[in-house]
This record gives structure tokens, sequence and C-alpha cells, in this order.
């Protein structure tokens, strides 16, 4: 009576999911970490779960719908919740709405299940806190055997705040640019992705301090300043690349970013609630790389992850002075893991991450702080 | 070893869900609004994913249970919890308890994917916030192909809260009479409903406003109104109407209610936790009439819905002055829909809806405020 | 493209649940209970979905993983998420990591759809508060059709503070030894266990109380105090009996714990956050016996349920007086149940407890508190 009779077809329903039981040890308690979030005071050993999901998908073929959630002592929350078609004309031509992945560059869109790091890069967790957002997105993707199928453009616009209420009036511009090819007499593939970023968000104060030089940031304390817009603007680009040797598959994959972002006085990353603070206006870049080397017809492969990010390219580690703040130093992290595929469902990875902070003459980070991180994981995908 | 082994029969587990993607535009920013919740301050247009559902339902024929959650980006929550069982024998009387929607009026139970209006109408939004509640009610309905089929009698307590822990001791009880009717020689149906509810909520200060002319509240402040009941009473009546005609399928439906509500100075919504402020008893009325058109064989449907709730009877327009609030104040809403039902499982809706408060010369309301909404909405129902 | 693409083969996928709807009626308004959680100020009477579960299973066999959440009007809250696994050569040790259940004692792990009382005991609410840790335990457990396949051990490392991020950086141990007999010629079963736990938690403040004697607690407040690890150690014997007689299966379930417990001056629960307060360090003991009578060849059963916790094992009801507070105070329930199994899904349960604390000299508690609760449930398992 009124309630909704699913015309559910069965056969179109699909579960899945993947189950992250993870230890770490940090090199120090209460560290501040990107490896899974920050130690808890005291803390530099811990049990989590770091994901447990649960994935809903119906799948009516040129048409499906997904709902997503994870579970974890963190709590319940909403990963994914779209719909998405494809037209049945030229099967080319397809919309997403709803919560769904941010479509710039490679690794926020590629599954933690899949991902060998434990985590997506620092670069990542700052521009794209949750990776997620509500949004609509335009996707042109010819079918894989046409003669286009190399080719996927995708181009949205969302909130840009993350899975929280939009806390501003600026709809972010996303758009991305993939080609995929592979070697018909050799195994080799490649992929090639340009993202670019064009957003924003409100100055909900007066003060707006922009990078001018690398003396200092300049402040513009024009009452008009208050319901401006500072900028997001991103550049980015993405390459993957591997090739089946007789030793076991090669694969490298790395992506850079440039653009502006706006920010705090102490930090870079994307706010996850309506930001009340004065205006920070830098110019960042960063890059991860990432080789994963199986090791025969073992179960077993290794891999090396790199990546920095440096909030601010304007000030070196020389200029960094008690006029910066820890939301200006530069980060870049050595990742090294091995990982054993058990079985089909079951993979165990051991990571350590070396992170490393430009040392400069601000007190804190005149040498390198203590925020190493060994990651255990068991990972049980279905 | 003490776990549930469920006895689980896989052919009677069923998951059925939506997805509703939605983009919405206010006619100002920072508006309070009852089309999917108030703006944020400064923001006048959103994306979210209004609802994301995730129903599993395990149908034993006699008996089933319901477990639904709702994930979107303001949270993981529960929308049902409920077993339902039917005796055997006449197959007519059943009992469903536990977190369910409330058996009153047509518009509560009737499920968001069906309902052309992206959200229920002011009325119930104000009476039933979140339409469910923990209780368990009497189901009296015998069998569609008895003589008696048409008839459909529910009656149950509930704690009066929604879906929150309990507040106070009143338990509230809900009846409700619905009979339906079809035609046999021509295409038409008729339903008819009259619902019921009286319960109340603890006063928990000794301050209680009643309303007992158009000059306003009168005071009575014994402090034995502390732990008195603030009653809540609601007679409501409703009316569902269809013709398949030539041009396309007809239907009307429309809804009734009046009666007592106790608030605050502010507001007459049903609280959704302690109240602690001194209490308000109005006498309200509101209703709603909602009228589709099909267009012929085409996937398309135009609707129209008016809306009014009148939160102080009591008092008009030329009454409404600074010894009232906010919440004395009446609303009514005209919508304007179109439906396209693009395949079985998706559907695009545009909504505009022209929200109008009766003017007065309490200030804040000389004027009809600015709190139109335009909703751009995909669902996608599986 | 870097989604999950699941290897899931949908017959491994097992959905199942359980949905309590409960009403209560407690003997005073307001009153702190472990019959389902406190009261709210000035109510004495609820409904309630006591647990909405949603478990969704994948089994392959040698291998599982689970994700379970709990959706009740309190929220949406994760239950299990782990990951399961034996080797394949003797099927004897497997490994068990994520979100679990601890394995001490008989209750704590026992289903809440199984178990006759609607909660576990006062004692294991007090230790275990919500059953689940993060951690990872092996298990030794040779097949039941081995000649050691009556033998379970169960060892491993787990957070301590159940399902929250952990708050220090010990690390408990939880080792439980399970062994189970059937009759061959006769209907009977017997299990014994005992368990141990050696953990403990980081003492914040200087100031350290230790109960010497029964005279009452003496402050150690040196500075080396803090960060100290205040000890937990429980030692616990477990049974489990039935026989299956002609008048109906009887069954006979008990357990008592015994060891020290860190706490606050109010209360020995462990804690659900980082523990501020000074601690106190309690020698406790409780334990309870459940006796389960089936009716015959009816639907019905009856049981009884005796419990008791004492925090404070070194003062007794004489030595209750001011220097103590109600952290310190014994309780014992006596518990008295039926139950109706209407059919392989649904149970109606009626049990009442009376809740008895020892009559001290200590304000507050010279007398047997009102502290009573009536819950009458209906369950539905799938």
């Amino acid at each position: 009576q009124g309630q909704a009779e699913a015309p559910a077809d069965s056969s179109r329903i699909k579960l899945s999911g993947y189950v992250q039981a993870l230890f770490q040890k940090a090199s120090a308690p209460g560290i501040e970490s990107f490896s899974g979030g920050g130690f808890e005071e005291n803390v530099d050993q811990r049990f989590t779960v770091r994901r447990g999901r649960m994935k809903l998908t119906y799948d009516a073929g040129s048409s499906s719908a997904v709902v997503q959630i994870d579970a974890t002592e963190q709590g319940v929350i909403i990963r994914d919740a779209y719909i998405h078609f494809t037209e049945e004309k030229w099967n080319t031509f397809g919309l997403q709405a709803g919560v769904q992945n941010r479509a710039f560059g490679h690794e926020v869109a590629y599954s933690s299940s899949r991902r060998e790091s434990p985590e997506r890069s620092r670069l990542f967790q700052t521009l794209f806190s949750g990776e997620r957002d509500a949004g609509a997105k335009l996707i042109i993707a010819p079918p894989a055997e046409s003669q286009l199928g190399f080719f996927r453009l995708e181009a949205g616009f969302y909130n840009g705040s993350g899975t929280i209420s939009d806390y501003d009036n600026n709809k972010d511009f996303i758009g991305r640019l993939h080609t995929a090819f592979e070697g018909r007499t050799a195994p080799w593939s490649l992929g090639l992705g340009a993202s670019f970023y064009s957003g924003g968000q409100r100055q909900n104060t007066r003060y707006s301090y922009e990078m001018t030089s690398d003396d200092g940031f300049t402040l513009d304390s024009a009452e008009s300043n208050i319901g401006q817009t500072a900028k997001r603007r991103y550049y980015g680009a993405d390459i993957q690349a591997g090739y089946d040797f007789s030793f076991g598959n090669s694969e490298i994959r790395a992506e850079y970013i440039t653009g502006k972002q706006p920010g705090s006085s102490t930090s870079s990353r994307t706010p996850r609630s309506r930001p009340e603070e004065d205006t920070y206006h830098r110019e960042f870049e960063g890059a991860y790389a990432i080789f994963v080397q199986e090791l025969g017809k073992s179960p077993l492969e290794v891999f090396i992850k790199y990546d920095f990010y440096d909030p601010n390219k304007k000030v070196n580690s020389n200029g960094l002075d008690e006029s910066f703040t820890e939301g200006d130093i530069r980060f870049q992290t050595w990742g090294y893991g091995l990982a054993w595929k058990y079985d089909e469902h079951i993979t165990f990875t051991a990571y350590y991450e070396d992170v490393k902070n430009e040392q400069t003459t601000l007190s804190g980070f005149t040498e390198d702080i203590s925020d190493n991180v060994l990651s255990l994981r068991i990972q049980y995908r279905f």
C-alpha cells in the first residue's frame, strides 16, 4: 500500500565488499599521519578495521545504481549513492549523478581494494578529502570495440565540499580525459590522463592572504573580500604503464598535480566544514609514482611508492621561518611494500612509510619529525 | 558457536532500494525550507543525494521482517526495522512491531520512491518528523479476494517522538481506517481514509500558554503544570481517486488534518529531543491536494500540488502582530512538476515550489519572504 | 576502471539478520539499567528496536568475511567487520582479524538472537562494553570429526577499548579454551571453558587509588604514575550442560569471572573514551547462571537467570560508607522469563528482572533502589 514494490530482478542485484583488518606501529606516539589518520594521544600502535565495505549494485545493463556504506569502529558512513546510465543508441554518452568519486586523476577513483598502498597519497588526501562528492557528470566513452574505444572523457559539476552538506554556493567543475592502449603483439598496456579542476570556496572573513613572493603572505583586508570566491584550480597529468615480463608483471603509475588551493594559516586541506578562518591562497604541487613488480609466478609482489606534496611552491626550505606554519611545509614519503595474494580473496600486505618533512627554520620543523608508520594488513575482497 | 545460524532461505530474501540524486536552486540563500531541509548560510544551490536506500526484506509468507537504512551525505540512519505477521486462519489479523511508518493518513506511509513531489507536505513534516516511530500496531485487513477485501483498519501505540529514544512517558495511539474500491466495468479507483491520533508530550516547565482567543495566548504558570501532558490530537481524512482516460491516467489525492499540537513559542514541529521550552498549545489545520496527469502514451506526466499548514487557526493574518512568532504563521505552497519515466528504474523530475506565507504585522512576515525552490532530480528505483 | 570488480560468487553470499521489537516498563522513571540502557528522565515505559541487524557473510569455504551493522533508533553502527580463514592442510589452525567478539567466556560471543534473556549479564556489560573489539586471534580447532574435535583454543590481541579508536598503547591478550562433549547413548551435552584476560589501560593522572584493605582506598600520587598501565586481569570459567528429557529439553549455562579491573571513583565500567579521571584499582567478581526448560513438545520454554557483579570484593555491605560510591556496590538480578517460539523465525519473550543492590550505609544505597524492568519482546530471526 504505497510501499516501494521493487520491480527488482534479483539476478541484477550484486552484493560485494571488502574488509581491511589493520595493525599499525608508528615511530612515535600521537603523531599526525596520512596513513589511516592521526594516532590518538600516547598511542603508537593500534588495531583497526580500516575499511568495512558493503556495496549494493543494481545493474540493469544500460543503467545501474550503487549504494555503498563503510562500517568501521569510526562509524557507518556513506561511500557511494549514485545513478549511472548510458544512452542505448551509440552506447557512448552517459550520465552519473549522486555521491560518487570525483573524476580527477587516477588514484582518486582507483578502488582501495586494488591499490597496493594502504592509503592514497598525501596529495589526494589533502585536496580530495574522502574522495567522494555529490554532483553529476557526463561521460563520453565509446564502446571498447569501437575505433575510439581507447578514449574516455568525463566532465561534471560537484559541490566541492565532499560528502557533507555544501557550505557555499560555488559548484566546482571537474574534467578528465583518459586514453588507454594495449599492445597487440606484446603484453604491454599504457594509460594517459589529463585532469582539470576549477572551483572555489567562499571567503567568510575580510582577511585574505596571498603568497606573492617568497618573503611571505601579503594581506588584503578589504571588507569586500567577504563573500568573494577563493579559487581552487588544479591541473593534473597521470600515466599508467605495464609490461608482463617473464619474471613477472611490472607496473608503474604516476601522477602530477599543480595549481592553486585556498586554505587556512595552518592547513591547505579542503575543509570538511564551513571555513570560518582567514583565507590563505597558496600555489601547490605534488606527485606520486608507484612501481609494482610481481615476483615470477609466485603470489608475491613488491612495490615502492614515492610521493611529495608541497602546499606552498613559492617558499623553499630556507625561507620557511616563523612567519609560516606547518601548512606551508613540504612532505615526501617513501613507501616500501610486500603483498602476498594468499587466494582470490585474501591479500596480506606489509608496508613501511618513511615520511620526511623539509627542514626549515620554523620551530618544530628544524629537523625531520618522527612520523613513520608500519602497516600490517589483511584484506578480504568479495 | 553461538552465532546466529540463519535458517534463512535465500529465495525469501529481497534486496531493494532507490537513489535520488538532486540539484536544487533556491530563490534566496540560506533559507529555511521544507524542500529537503534548510539551505546552509549563503547557499542557494546544492547537489545532494536526498535518499540512498538499502532495504533488506525477509518474506516468509505469513511473516516478514524489514531492515532499511538511508545512506546520504547527512549520515547513515535507520528507516525501518520491523516485524510483521498475519495469523494464518483468517489471513486477516496482523501485528507489526518495531520502527515503522506511523499509520496516519495517506502521505506518511506512501513511499518517497513513488510520490511525485520530492518531499511530503509541510503539514506532515511538521507533525510527523521523519515519518517513522517505534511502536506496535494491529492490522485488520481481510484478504483482497474476500467480500471485505476493500477494508483495512490499523490501530497501534507508538512512542510519539519519532526515531529517537522516547523523551516522555506518553505512548500515542494512532488509528486509521481505509477503504479501497475499483471499477469493474470502467477503469476507475477510489480510496477513502479516516485517521485519528491521540497522544501527548510531557510539559517540562510550569509555563503553559493556551490560545484562547484571537487576542493571543493566555499563560497558566501553575507549578503543577510540570509533568502534565500537553495533548496531541489529530483528526484526518484522505481521498485517492483515479481514472484511466484515453488521453492518459488521471489521479487526484487529497488529505485534510485538524487538531491540537503542542509546541514552543517559535515552532509547532513535533520535537526531535526532550522539549525544555515553555509549552504553547495551538489548534492547527492543514491539507494538500495533488493532481497527476499522464500525457497519453508518452512516458511523461505533469502534476500540480497545493498544500497549506496553519499552525494557529485561531489567529488570522490581521491579528498576527509582535505578540506572535514565526511559529504561528500560515504557509501555503503551489508546486508544479514534470516527470519523465525514462525506463522502469529511472525517473527524471523537475519541480518548482512557490511558497507563500501569510502577510502579517509581525516583523519579518509583513511580506511574502523569498523561499521558493526549484528541484531537478534523477531517481533510480530497484 | 579501478573499481572493485568483485570476483564474488553469488552462491557464497549470505544475508541474514534479526529484528527485536521491544516494549519495556520500569519500576520507576529515569532509572539506570542494564536492561537495554538507562531510561530517559521521567520515562518508565518505552518502545524500541533493541537490535536491527543486517549481516553480510561471504563464505568461500576455508575463508570468509563478515560485515554486520545494527540499525536502531540510536543510530546505525558496526557490529562485525572481520576476516576469517583456516589453513587447508589440517583444517585446524585459523586466524580471525578485524572487529569481532572478544573470545572471553561464553555469553560474550553467544548471539543475542539465541540468548533467552534480552541482555547480557551486568558482569559482561561492565567488562566488555559492546562485546566487540578490534584485534586478531589465532584459533586452534581440530575438525569436529577428529579425535580432538571436542577442543577449541582461541588466543589473540585486541585494542581493549571496544569499537572505538584505541585510546592507549596497551594491547590486551585474551585466551580461551573450550571443550564440548555429547552423549552417544543418551541425549546429553556438556561444554566447559576457561578464559584469561591480561591487559590494561594507561593512567592519565598521577592519582592512583588501590583498594588495600576493607578500610578503603589508599592513594598513591607519585608523578610517575602518569603513563603507567593500570592492570586489567580476568580469570573466567564457564559451563554449559543440557539433557533432552521426555518432558522437554533442559539446559543450564553458568559462568564465573574474577580479577582486577581499573575504573574511576564512581564506575568500574571499561571506559568508552580515553579515561581522564583518577584511577581506582578494584578486585571484582561476578557470575551468572541460567536454567532453561522446554515445556514438553509445546513451543514454550521457561527460564530463570541469576547474576551478580561485585565490583569491589574487598569491601562488604557493612563497610560501604560515604568513603565509597555507587561504583563499589554489588548488584544481583533474578530474571524470570517465558518464551514462545511462534514459528521458525518469530519468538515472543516476556522477561521480568528483579534487580537488588546491597544495602549499605552509603547514602542512596541504604535500601534496595527501585530498578526492576519488565520486557516484552518480539524477535524475528532470518
